[in-house]
């Protein structure tokens, strides 16, 4: 099956490719590996915004992760020729805007390793890390880092 | 002298290997490189907990990069079979969960540094980032990333 | 044009290299990849401080890239023998020390990400990324971290 038929398969549409506003790009593959520029928790136009508290529901927070997932795979797919050519996803650093106290920064990447195993199986588990910061572009509630093995160079 | 013989000498004792508790793995091994998921300062189930102050003994800072030392390199070891497979630590980024105005967060990473280099000679010499955080998971004091070559695939 | 010949034309001059102050080292080269360790913007003994705020004129948000990118590449010329062996920028990380609120954190890196095409061209383009922390080492305003394809092992 292909990423693009297991995608649809778990009702999800990537978004189009995101255009960086400075002077850098979205993607950079080098030597088989493709790192993406931060991607913030953002749908369109509207910012999925925090900062997260113990008291944000659930499904904001899943919602957040998966609009991070999303375009880090959408400006990926773009910069490979498709998704196809992932070979392992190897690395995710999320920064998690959370108000002081909250601990829980954990749990709102675990909806992003979810769908990276969900739409890639095993190739999706990755490493992680997981840190809270007091800001992000836009005021959003999540920014993810995304490393991959690629098979073009 | 085995890695095991080192830390014996010098009197430490890794951990039990980091169990994730979401859908992402503990290390990712790819084309020599091991990049080792994010490793909060904890201690069997205590927390070395933050925010680090100007007040904060050594003691504890110290204590809080030792448990993130070993924690990461007993994570490493058992993804590598063994610490004698890890040919060099490329690079450590530490998270420092730290009180509003502090400004000491590289003295934070210094333990960290100090020993990787005490364990594998000049093979722990590496690259470093310190930053400081609004907080990190289950409100630890400090949160490391280790990146290392290694002699498997 | 050599890297020299290019920053003189801009009118930039390279500071010395950064001195760590603890067990660790300015760039670890692997592979044909350099890490170069955090760099704050500092000039000399003088740290462009934060927190940044959307008052903070943009000469001086400015003047913190221009510091953190010329300590940056001060210290990846000094360990690969001169900048002409700098093949590609493969990523810019900016930790932004941001007033709480604040939302610029991308257009704080814009001036590391100019000057990094100016100087190198299209090998300056680089994946991104841009976060907002609490504090960094010596209270500065900007810490970024680069990694760059080189030709020397």
């Amino acid at each position: 099956m292909s990423i693009a038929e297991r995608l649809a398969e778990l009702g999800l549409q990537l978004p189009d490719p995101p255009q960086p506003q400075g002077e850098y790009v979205p993607v950079v593959v080098h030597d088989g590996i493709a790192q993406v520029s931060g991607q913030v928790s953002r749908q369109g136009d509207t910012v999925i915004v925090g900062p997260v508290t113990a008291d944000t529901p659930p499904g904001v927070v899943a919602h957040a992760g998966q609009a991070c997932t999303l375009r880090a795979l959408s400006a990926l797919g773009s910069a490979i020729g498709g998704l196809d050519n992932m070979s392992r996803i190897l690395f995710v650093r999320g920064f998690v805007h959370a108000q002081a106290g909250f601990q829980g920064h954990s749990s709102v990447l675990d909806e992003v390793s979810r769908l990276m195993v969900a739409i890639f199986g095993d190739c999706g588990r990755h490493a992680r890390s997981a840190v809270g910061v007091a800001g992000l572009p836009g005021g959003g509630m999540l920014e993810i880092e995304v490393t991959a093995a690629v098979t073009v160079s």
